[in-house]
């Protein structure tokens, strides 16, 4: 008898999304001529097409696999020099902070590298992980081994959670137990709050302090409207012996279905046998690539380069400038309508306090009943998340003041 | 401190291709004017354009993802419903073979997939795999943890090796203990063999007796010129109950940049918890690409469904006809040079007997120093690969006669 990987039977029935999927169909079915009118503002998918720069370099990378001479087949594993050199210099080295170009390690999506990072890890690992949170966090700890069963509540034994509240500004206290992982993600999914450099730094001084690890997660790196806020770990001394970091090209420039993210794993990243010797994450992260992977398709590597000409920088600033101000209207009306609304302003996340007496299903199922609105509950993203709902700014600015215009019909 | 995972340690100092390159290098620095005439045969790479119907298609995906009506974001885990229904419906139904659409797992690459799958197995598995071996099915269960340490052969405690030599057309005798987990290659890589219909299914019949599971990759399937021989493990009666089969469009359609492979994982497969409740590995298989994965980049899929449009397909016909033809005259190119080669019939690999009193390494030595030519020695794929070397026919038709001509020159 062959055996299975008995850790993916502790997860829990769904991944939030196909649930909500699912709620949205049954509505359409019971509610043909109604579900005409529905706005998804649920998952955080793009709506805008591709800025032209990137669409130019993927029909020009294209012809060059369509001719002999410019032909390339395999790619190097970790990604091509001529993006990860791109990456290095602008998103790093060009605003003063220390990241040499292997130390870019180049994938096809930032949820990917979210889980393949435990790859290289080991399963002794104590976890913190924020409440809310992206549920890929959990899950593929889940899977890995690296919990306990899961509890009633959605949460799993052998997780500390770090609850993320209000009060907190959605920034959590230090952990009370010792722990070796921790996950971070500002601004952050869903709550749309942002981290300021003197509460990074006190992360960054903590995890050196107990020899643990950050993964950082800046996938809205771009929605950053403050300079003075951090737009990457390494900006804090000492993060690189502490931290990976982890990026991607989906919500800034469109790339939802193009595929394409980045982690930094840099090379002063430690982490210890059971024996204690030290071995640095950058050379098994390195291995992990070569030998699980051949690379990231060609035209989307050179796609992903295009972000950084300088057209294509331009054209990014104004897709994000779209997004955020569909947030600003979004949180605004949300206002306007009586509800206490967060984030939204770093973030294309709008994060709404539920109205008194109901839960964030039966609001999700309110608006999506009432005003065919289809948002994301905060339970969904943990236990902290109920009495929440997250309003995406990813749409039309058309599709936008129409769902401010019905949510502040919808009476409470 | 955090742990980690040190399995990767027991690995051995380097994947086989960064040595074959690291040697290439030297003697390119050694010899500058000889390098000039090198004459790569090694890494099995692709070296002719994208069929004309794919770049087509590739273009004219991008193009929707440049207009906001065309626009595709996020696209299901496990790929787009008109790529795997096509698929199912040209590899599979149409030749009389049961599989269904959603038995079809899009990826990024076969190499991908065979780490991947051990994500969805336990620990436990007992290993059986053949030698010479593609590296990735040994590195990968290292990695896994599912093997013990290395020895000094290069092999791995915990791994039960099968041999395949001449004596026996590299097709391995059945395992002599009980066995979880089988990997086969047919056409093989990297000895060029085929396994005929009655061999297969006397492989089938002994994982179906012992409930172990088979991983058949047929990468190279598009290679098979002889009707009677399997294209597929699922022509086989009750293979549905015990095989997950890897497939690639690399080596076929000219894919190794681009990137998309597919897995077979049909619902009759089932593993077991330790407590042997049977779990179908479907539905584990879905929920890894689900969590772990948002699928492959749209322009990708595309590509991959226009290999099976006609005009497609008379042209990936094509591609395989040219290095099938290489793969012939290096195959009668080394017989005439007074060596023993098997091989290149149903493979782009010629598999050929190293003379007497050289191994492998010296082999690829004395053609890269007096030939310029770049192969692979085959002890690289594991010990019962010494005494061999591979010539890969993934090269223009100039450069095979070229490289044809150079081998009858060297004297042993």
């Amino acid at each position: 008898m062959t055996f299975v990987n008995e850790h993916y039977l502790k997860l829990r029935g769904g991944y939030l999304f196909p649930e909500i999927g699912r709620r949205v169909e049954a509505f359409g079915e019971a509610n043909p001529k109604l579900a005409e009118r529905l706005i998804r503002c649920g998952i955080g998918d793009v709506t805008e097409p591709l800025p032209p720069a990137v669409v130019t370099a993927m029909h020009h990378a294209v012809d060059e696999l369509a001719n002999r001479k410019t032909f390339r087949g395999y790619g190097p594993g970790t990604g091509y020099e001529f993006l990860r050199a791109t990456i290095a210099e602008h998103d790093f080295r060009g605003r003063g902070v220390d990241i040499a170009d292997d130390e870019i390690f180049v994938s096809d999506g930032s949820k990917c590298d979210c889980g393949a990072i435990l790859d290289i890890l080991g399963p002794n690992n104590r976890l913190a992980i924020t409440d809310p949170v992206y549920p890929v966090y959990v899950d593929t700890n889940v899977m890995a081994g690296n919990t306990g069963p899961g509890r009633d509540d959605g949460s799993y034994v052998g997780i500390e959670y770090l609850p993320c509240t209000a009060e907190n500004g959605f920034v959590p206290a230090l952990p009370g137990d010792a722990v070796e992982l921790i996950y971070l993600c500002y601004p952050n999914n869903p709550t749309g709050a942002m981290i300021t450099r003197d509460q990074l730094r006190a992360w960054v001084e903590y995890a050196l302090s107990i020899n643990a690890i950050i993964l950082y997660d800046v996938a809205y790196a771009a929605y950053i409207s403050d300079e003075s806020l951090p737009k990457t770990i390494y900006e804090i001394d000492g993060a690189r012996r502490c931290a990976i970091e982890f990026h991607s090209f989906s919500k800034n420039s469109g790339f939802t279905g193009v595929r394409c993210g980045y982690t930094v794993c840099p090379k002063d990243v430690q982490a210890v046998t059971r024996k204690e010797v030290e071995v640095p994450l950058h050379d098994l992260w390195t291995r992990r690539w070569n030998t699980k992977s051949n690379g990231v398709s060609y035209p989307v590597q050179r796609a992903a380069e295009a972000t950084y000409s300088k057209d294509g920088a331009g054209q990014i600033g104004e897709l994000v400038k779209h997004y955020l101000g569909n947030a600003k209207r979004l949180r605004e009306g949300c206002e306007s309508a009586g509800l206490t609304a967060y984030g939204g302003l770093h973030s294309p996340y709008v994060w709404v306090v539920c109205p008194e007496g109901i839960d964030s299903w039966g609001v999700f199922d309110r608006l999506l009943n009432e005003a065919q609105l289809v948002t994301t509950p905060g339970v969904g993203f943990g236990s902290c998340g109920e009495g929440y709902f997250r309003i995406s700014a990813f749409n039309t600015r058309e599709n936008t003041e129409a769902a401010v215009e019905r949510l502040r019909n919808v009476s409470w």
